[in-house]
């Protein structure tokens, strides 16, 4: 048996198990990540959050001694970003004294995250410029084709808007299918309403997952289709998931601002089973 | 914030947060519980499992000093009994050196539970005397009507046999109807098929929660129903559900004793909001 200290933390319901491995000891496999990341069997979680030093990671050419968020599915693949997991990686990094200060720099597969404790606790991180295509898609969901518009946030994205809050709940969201052609390697279904003309509500398909109760990329994909069609792409939006409300910003230069409370519920070790 | 130390672990994919209250001081609201048992927003657990000492019980007429399971869904509500939660406790107790021997006696609302830790490895206990009506009735599930036996193993179970493990499988499981008449607070319904004389498969769906992986008291339900139709209701069964395999065993005196795998996969401490 090898036993692992573990944190668990949320930001707006999107949850994560976060292990320390500074010295970049531990080398899990997705096996072991599957075995954590289980609801049932083990520790449970969306994702697998691994704190080590940026310097053990060759293709990093910046600052060796960052902190480096190597950010893993529950189903133990590699993703380069996850907005809500960054989030709560600074959380835990504040909150483990491994950080100074309410400004810090974390090393992600997709560069550089800027992170930014709020005066209201809340944590913000950056997520780097959003595109959108001009051009809508059709995608075909719950029975029917709907116009999609065509939205990268590191990570592709189809957003399609409903006319109402009504609208929103009533859909029995089932896997949408995108077309091939404009998603070679699928990609997350944001379908959203407008509260007004700052709030935007929300629901998500996440490809390989289903739907989940809070996406951070599609939360901003949603909001920057919202400043686009409306302005010239930056402003400030608020987006409410099922899980929770967040705030998008994008600035002037077009870089993505994602502001939300990020949580640790609890630490302790894991038990797993001889490799 | 307060901290609890918490345990998890699981019996074929059936899970419990448990907590050691040996004084009675903590006193979990339903709050706290539904707080810990919540996936994405606390540890997650099916079911929570307070570790104290029956004698603060006023109800237990018994021995006081004994163990008792005061086992909670995980909906903050109080349940009598949960066949692998018994089992989950039993383990908890043997790894923590709150138990000597392979031999203990467990105090719960359903009375005494006694456990047995196998020779190898597993863990048995005894699940009282499952009753049963000659007389079927019928449900609906799945757009139409199926017959139904009833049996009670402390709770309520609808079990329905069907010709094969394809079948089995095939079933689009959702909410069955039970009949009010015989079923007057709902009940378990379990879709079985015969592998061979002695080895059953079995799909449950438990009231209040839906489809899950295992359900102790189910699969006695359908060993006990198996064996009453093959015979006078003695003998031994194993039962395989999607989240692993257990044994049941009723013997001459019509006492059902179910045994399986019951593992500690970590623990820690939770932060729990503020009352």
């Amino acid at each position: 048996m090898r036993t692992w200290t573990f944190f668990k933390g949320h930001g707006t319901a999107n949850d994560f198990v976060i292990v320390r491995d500074r010295h970049a000891l531990l080398s899990p496999t997705p096996e072991d990540i599957r075995f954590i990341c289980d609801r049932r069997r083990g520790i449970g979680g969306d994702g697998f959050l691994r704190v080590t030093k940026a310097g053990h990671f060759p293709e990093w050419d910046g600052d060796p001694d960052l902190w480096f968020m190597d950010f893993r599915n529950a189903d133990g693949s590699i993703a380069e970003m996850c907005g809500n997991g960054a989030r709560v990686f600074a959380r835990y990094l504040i909150q483990e004294n491994l950080a100074s200060g309410d400004q810090l720099d974390i090393a992600t597969r997709a560069g550089l995250v800027h992170a930014v404790l709020e005066r209201d606790g809340r944590i913000t991180v950056t997520l780097g410029q959003p595109t959108r295509r001009s051009r809508p898609t059709l995608i075909h969901a719950c029975g029917r084709d709907w116009p999609a518009h065509v939205v990268a946030v590191g990570n592709p994205h189809a957003v399609v808007w409903l006319s109402s809050q009504a609208e929103l709940e009533a859909i029995d969201l089932r896997q949408p299918e995108l077309p091939v052609a404009d998603y070679p390697e699928g990609g997350n279904t944001e379908f959203v309403c407008l509260f007004d003309e700052t709030h935007l509500g929300l629901r998500v398909w996440e490809r390989g997952v289903g739907e989940t109760q809070s996406c951070g990329t599609g939360m901003v994909a949603a909001a920057f289709d919202h400043l686009s069609l409306t302005g010239d792409g930056a402003g400030s939006v608020r987006v409410t998931a099922p899980g929770g409300s967040l705030d998008v910003r994008v600035d002037q230069a077009g870089v993505a601002h994602l502001t939300g409370p990020a949580v640790i519920v609890g630490r302790g070790n894991v038990f797993l089973p001889c490799e």
